[in-house]
């Protein structure tokens, strides 16, 4: 059915931007959350309408975007208030809270889980994104006993977040997330922690690698503590091999070899090239890339675009890298082979210090 | 004494950035490689002139740049050339490379280590950039034997190259750079190589932070067969304790421990924080976040950025986030934060999407 009045229990990051994407879809958005300073603000970023409990009764569809540990309570409570709606939850561990959902819920055929993977370091609704949806996959993991038209409410809401519903089973849904998402946070965060044995000179020596490696690092010790918990079963044994492999790697070092690493590295850098690319990468012309430095002063970077637009030279995509400590930054400007030389003529004219990367 | 001419032996991407670095000061750059493509490449980018042994004679200084393992036979080999210049290298593990040093150089008092903590993922000339230096640390790892002149070679050459030099031991550096660089490395590789075993859906639920996580895994295999095996003593060590933590979170997991998560990811936040910042962030003001969807057109940044201009609103920072298959990108604009409101307005009259994220 098409989802005109939607609930959102849980305005953190995920919740507010679920709201912030359905109003702009035209769909009515009741926020609720124990947290009135978090409801209010969500809505005062337009996410929807501050709401009691009673306004989910008039609901289509409910999220509940609570934390993992929360979730089957929240879906139970919904479920005894005997909402008409579908109901989907968000979290990023679905065996564990299904199960529990299961236990609590008799019949549970008016709840399908789901999972937008998507999100940031930083939580609350003050990061929140309409955008942060869009193009991202939407794993929606069904019940059994989950009836037709709640999955197909979910795939709704996903399509109207700008989503796509992969339908995966709630078993390989955790296995994979613990490979692509929980273990790389607890080694990133073990690889900060690196630091706190270390001399008082590393974190001067610490380069952009160390930066990117570890930014994960920043993210929140009791949203994870819940995560990890609630997919210990999948990770476990996921941080057991990344332990092994390392460890591995250590005996191979002290027994000098070589190829151990080099083979690590290997495997590593193909697996990397399956990550899925930009859509238009297949289709686009060969890209050239040219870098130039970037003083670290208001307007810089409009006036170098505005550069490169008269020379009539689109740019295809930036990236902007600041080391620490730097008050100059790189930029990389992508652009089409064939305009780099234009590029490159019109930016040094112009006294920029600009430089062909690739 | 102040440095003239200087040999750069070697043009990969860190040879070939110091010569444009110091081509740029007016120093005279010799530049030598045993693949004449490369050396020619880096003439062409504006690196100085290609070279043959004979004209190192003539050179101040000399910069060996070539992996860590062929070091110590170019240090042997410059030494019984009998060059009046001070020699340094470049390699990113000391230790083992200045043992070697001392055994295939008597008396090595014009050698001076020397490690600029810059790089990329990809190497090759193509990718230098003469400001790959500027504000990073040099780090400057004399021998016992090492002359004072060949000391003050390597830090005139670190400034001149924008950089700041750091003396620290051999042994220390390695150590070091085993936590901060080579450990995040071998972390990258290995779980971007979980992909290998995990179901082929998984490339696809990859999102941001499997991404920024691996990164690093894009690095040539022999060059880190190379670097790991030069500093396996320092980092086998490291890479136990690395596994270890994550088997202990494995363990902790299994058991249920719930705070054994919460606090790595506390001890990593409190770790990361310590990294240096952008050195303004102490004397600016506060600044704001303001978000802003942005079509994958031509242009499309530049005229946001000249829309924020005409606001009067400077832009401190900027940062594009594309997600994996997204044709639409985020920007977040980093603004002064009484400046929010006003890009914020003039934004959404002009038909942006834009939305405060901090």
């Amino acid at each position: 059915m098409t989802l005109e009045r939607v609930g959102v229990v849980g305005t953190g990051l995920i919740g507010t931007s679920i709201g912030l994407a359905l109003t702009r879809r035209g769909v009515a958005v009741a926020l609720v959350d124990v947290d009135a300073g978090h409801a209010a603000a969500a809505a005062a970023l337009g996410a929807g309408d501050v709401a009691d409990g009673v306004a989910l009764l008039e609901c289509d569809h409910i999220i509940v975007a609570v934390p993992p540990s929360q979730v089957p309570v929240v879906v139970g409570d919904l479920v005894r208030l005997n909402v008409r709606a579908t109901i989907s939850d968000v979290s990023s561990v679905k065996s564990n809270v299904l199960d529990e959902i299961r236990r609590l819920v008799p019949h549970p055929d008016r709840f399908c889980g789901g999972h937008p993977i998507a999100g940031r370091e930083r939580g609350g609704p003050g990061f929140a994104q309409p955008e942060l949806f869009e193009h991202a996959v939407w794993a929606v993991t069904p019940l059994p006993a989950t009836s037709r038209e709640a999955v197909a409410d979910v795939e709704a809401l996903a399509r109207l977040c700008g989503a796509r519903p992969v339908t995966v089973s709630p078993d390989l849904h955790d296995r994979l997330l613990a490979v692509v998402s929980h273990a790389p946070q607890l080694a990133a965060s073990a690889l900060a922690g690196l630091l706190s044995t270390a001399d008082g000179l590393a974190p001067a020596l610490a380069g952009a690698g160390f930066r990117d490696t570890t930014r994960l690092a920043d993210s929140d010790p009791d949203l994870w503590a819940d995560i990890t918990a609630a997919n210990s079963g999948a990770l476990a044994p996921v941080l057991r091999r990344l332990s092994a492999v390392l460890s591995g790697v250590a005996d191979a070092l002290d027994e000098g070899d070589r190829s151990a690493v080099a083979d690590l590295i290997a495997v590593g850098r193909r697996q990397r090239a399956r990550l899925p690319g930009k859509p238009r990468a297949v289709a686009r012309p060969a890209l050239s890339r040219v870098g130039v430095v970037l003083a670290d002063r208001p307007g810089e970077l409009a006036r170098l675009l505005a550069a490169a637009g008269a020379a009539g030279v689109n740019v295809e995509d930036l990236a902007i890298e600041h080391a620490p400590d730097h008050p100059v930054g790189f930029v990389d400007l992508e652009v089409a082979a064939d305009s780099a030389d234009v590029l490159l003529e019109a930016l040094s004219s112009a006294g920029w210090a600009a430089h062909r990367t690739s």
